[in-house]
């Protein structure tokens, strides 16, 4: 009988996965045990370090709920998520770049019309966005569905209210033949992640901030073109450089200028990229 | 600013944990944060994979209670518990070998006297349990707390019966002057590992069972010895070469011998590791 140590044992346990049907899956998993033990034989994981381990991701997972995603939180600020972004979404030279997806979309956003006041009553400076949607060509995408979604001037996502029934701050749009849409909402602020799980214990203990600079969400969806994930950054933002979760591109910075009557405007186009 | 791609934003989120406190958390995270993003740059993970990763951890966790741990099941059928015990429970020759602690151990099991029934109405064949605690000299380790736990015929633990409100299966005993107790319960018998949850959806999607040997589980503690923890398992099991969790060590396999009466007897010494 073969007598496993540390040593042999994570071949052992590969070789566990000989029979998994989906040769996906083996792949996966093969290159998941062996990172894993790897990880722990390098550290020499102590028993009470791996006790810690295991309440950690048990806590993690119990802090979730429909509108609380501490995973995801935990693969951004790891910079998981956006290693996954960036070896997927690699875009030719002048399509606009894509970033983290984020905790906070909502399925069923409301449709607004060119012009509407996304806000729909978030606290905040008033802003209008205008864009523009192209191909790599220039030429304009007509009927791209743009959806948008941001946080309040308190640093808050509509869905981390208590019991706030309306959609605050992120609805979808339909870019127009010139590819053209714009609507009303509030200025984009920097703000904290939830801090209050696992994830901000974690900052804590790392010596991190919590803070991501001030954006605003864009999805962009058309016929024949990738799906673009990305966000628009606020110009200025002190978190530039030390976004929480590692999203900034320097070509995702935008101007929020101010108008002379107190308002804001934003302008940002957007050059999608062919479906491969 | 520093533009982030699938190869330098490991380097970056390493260095955003420049300034962890404690020095053992920053040689851990930064550890763990390489290897997760190898790991995931080796596979070439997808957007959907992540994703499909964040939904099984999550699920992972939401299936954990007070009696129910699917992380450290899922640690098990890893081999990283059992690793993380063959790293630190390196014993020199002569003392018994240590293994896995498992999910089934409860705080606070019943005492029990010499001789007594800690199958306590547990479904299975009878079966007397002699066993002797000693150092490596052989001088035997008098008042030893011995705790003993495992399944029924069924392949359940007590924990594992809604609203069982008695300990069957398990308790605790000391070691008399001579170091020797005993005590009567059931026939350990193999078992499949809780396979209704996340842990159980992966083993199907790897091709493995879910079967551990049969095995009485030990933990025995005393005052200058390391606490042992680990298992007898049933000699002539089918699964001794298969365990579920990579458990099994031959020096920890005994004799369950059926008597005249039709009752079993196990008997099997124990040898405690003076505290390093």
């Amino acid at each position: 009988m073969q007598e496993y140590d540390q040593h042999n044992l994570t071949k052992a346990v590969i070789a566990r996965l000989a029979d998994t049907p989906n040769a996906r899956t083996k792949q996966i998993m093969t290159s998941l045990v062996r990172h894993l033990h790897d990880f722990a034989r390098e550290v020499r994981l102590t028993e009470a370090e791996w006790k810690q381990g295991i309440d950690y991701l048990t806590a993690t997972g119990q802090m979730c709920d429909d509108k609380r995603q501490e995973f995801i939180l935990l693969s951004d600020v790891l910079g998981l998520s956006m290693l996954t972004v960036a070896m997927n979404q690699e875009k030719p030279e002048g399509c606009t770049e894509a970033t983290v997806f984020g905790p906070f979309h909502v399925e069923g956003a409301p449709h607004y019309a060119h012009g509407a006041d996304v806000a729909n009553g978030a606290n905040g400076e008033p802003c209008m966005v205008y864009g523009r949607v192209t191909g790599v060509d220039g030429r304009p995408v007509a009927g791209a569905v743009v959806e948008t979604w941001q946080a309040d001037a308190d640093g808050h996502y509509d869905v981390q209210y208590e019991g706030l029934e309306v959609a605050q701050g992120r609805g979808v749009l339909k870019s127009g033949e010139d590819g053209r849409f714009h609507f009303r909402t509030i200025v984009a602020q920097a703000y904290p992640i939830p801090d209050d799980g696992p994830v901000g214990e974690l900052l804590r203990a790392t010596g991190r901030h919590p803070w991501r600079p001030a954006h605003l969400h864009f999805m962009i969806k058309a016929p024949g073109y990738e799906t673009l994930v990305t966000h628009v950054f606020r110009r200025g933002d002190k978190y530039l450089d030390s976004d929480a979760v590692f999203g900034v591109r320097t070509s995702l910075i935008g101007d929020w200028v101010r108008q002379t009557d107190g308002t804001y405007r934003l302008d940002f186009d957007f050059v999608l990229n062919p479906t491969r």
